[in-house]
């Protein structure tokens, strides 16, 4: 049976959200356990008798908090983080979740589990919603200098992503830049372009508004703009609803107006609703690691655990390490 | 009298919006003319009667299509954008106003009308709405790749377009990166972050989200992530318009929501649209060089040309000349 190594004390809110999150899900798939790494005295108290069975807690005191540095991380050897990956790595567990500082995450599973071979650097993928499906980007933060043998990298590990966890047969994979035309981009996406072109489903440049309207499925770019990008959507999704909210108050009809509109606006945050994806997986190391949202309430957590598990079950990482080396050749 | 020199025939709808427009300026401002450079067979019929003593048409025949290369601009001679920029860089009229070809515009304006003294590249600046006031944002696409100096520059002449003609007093400047502490950021910015540690005003670095919610004045990035970052907004606006249209076809009750709140979606897209900003200033040029939209309609055109005065009326290019200058001693 597919064995989790849960962080439980990661996240903002401590374990609560984490167990609640790991209860739905065992509730609705019955082919996983977990290994939950925390404090057992807190833990016990939140986990239900029926699910006591399929919880195995591994106790520990120590918790890298958000204040900390990614850096300190591999010397925190009694912190719920390492431990959790340590797990992984010896095989005692099949992939690691966690809400906590995603940069000690990404640290301890790089150099502790390891890059699958051929990975220069792994990438942190998310989806985005677009109207109707979403599109994969990556890199959305692990790596801010890049050069264009990573980028190449990103677009494969996504590609392989899409179709072995996402289930799309064919992804179309586009590289940000500044315009679709071959000539746009800067150095370093000028030469990615250069080295993807063979790539099946490579579509070329593609602009920031693509990632948006659903033209390609996975977009590539480096982590310093992954995050700009990333931070930019919020901003302008929490402004317009800022900007709607604040003309409401200026008349009752349109109050009256919101008050009917209100399944489309549910229906608006559940579209940009990241609890609804559950994690971001870091692509490229030798098992499945999910970085989930450090405010992640309990429905975010199960689907992080969900990914987790669809991404043990499949042949992604193997997949990876086939595509990348015979890419390369 | 304040002389504007106008392409009269760039931008994709052809001259009709862009005489809209200057007639529209003409009634509104007494205090400047205009030579309109464009085809006097199309041109003329569009102008009122009342105005031709305000607008001299300087007749040619070419015009630099989106189409073209902007490369060729500088051969293109006869073409209504360089024959504007010519009567700018010979002292003729005293700013520059297309909608045409943004590339051509910027080749012609850096190489016939020149930098400021001391600036190594000019940048697009654009305004960005917030829920209360706007942010300008620079480079947005003349530039790819950037050095430290560069966005120095930016940064220095991001900040007496505010002062000078946005009226801002003290405008606090912000370096776009993936974090906010000064550890954050790519080889580029965080050397550029050093550079910038001692100008009066610098918030060290801002977030993708800090463009919308209104903590600085200006925002500073390099050409290639600054046309990301627009083309990003542009896509999630767009993308969060058509959900809610989507949605609002499932039911009555939320159509019947939406006619009530058609004032709350006007106001919204009276903040989102580019034609009340106008144009994109080209900061660091010797004379005031501000390029429109191609879709331009009368009222972006207008707002484009006041833009043009409002700079022409400032002391901008010298306060540029002088702020870069003593910055960098």
């Amino acid at each position: 049976m597919l064995k989790i190594a849960l962080d439980a004390m990661g996240g903002d809110n401590g374990p609560a959200p984490i167990i609640e999150g790991l209860t739905l899900a065992l509730k609705r798939n019955n082919n996983f356990s977990v290994i939950a790494v925390g404090d057992q005295a807190q833990l016990l108290p939140l986990i239900p008798q029926k699910y006591k069975d399929r919880i195995e807690i591994q106790h520990c005191t120590d918790v890298i908090s958000m204040h900390d540095s990614a850096t300190d991380a591999l010397k925190r050897k009694d912190s719920s983080a390492y431990i959790a990956i340590e797990l992984v790595k010896d095989g005692k567990a099949d992939a690691f979740v966690s809400a906590g500082h995603s940069g000690a995450s990404m640290s301890l599973a790089t150099l502790r589990i390891g890059r699958i071979k051929g990975v220069s650097r792994p990438a942190i993928a998310t989806l985005m919603p677009t109207v109707d499906k979403n599109t994969l980007v990556l890199d959305v933060g692990a790596n801010v200098d890049c050069d264009a043998k990573n980028l190449q990298e990103f677009a494969i590990m996504g590609k392989v992503y899409a179709q072995d966890v996402l289930g799309i047969e064919k992804p179309l994979v586009g590289l940000l830049s500044n315009g679709e035309e071959e000539t746009k981009g800067n150095e370093v996406t000028k030469e990615a372009f250069k080295m993807l072109e063979k790539l099946p489903g490579f579509m070329g440049n593609v602009e920031g508004n693509d990632i948006f309207n659903g033209s390609v499925d996975v977009v590539v770019c480096d982590g310093f703009i992954g995050n700009i990008m990333l931070k930019t959507a919020e901003g302008v999704a929490d402004t317009i609803g800022k900007i709607i909210k604040q003309n409401l108050r200026r008349s009752l009809v349109s109050i009256l107006g919101a008050v009917l509109m209100r399944k489309v606006f549910k229906g608006l945050k559940l579209k940009v609703d990241y609890a609804e994806y559950g994690g971001a997986p870091l692509l490229g190391v030798k098992a499945p690691v999910i970085i989930a949202h450090g405010k992640s309430n309990g429905k975010a957590m199960s689907n992080a655990i969900f990914q987790a598990i669809a991404a043990a079950q499949s042949d992604l990482n193997i997949n990876i390490e086939n595509n990348i080396n015979k890419f390369k050749d």
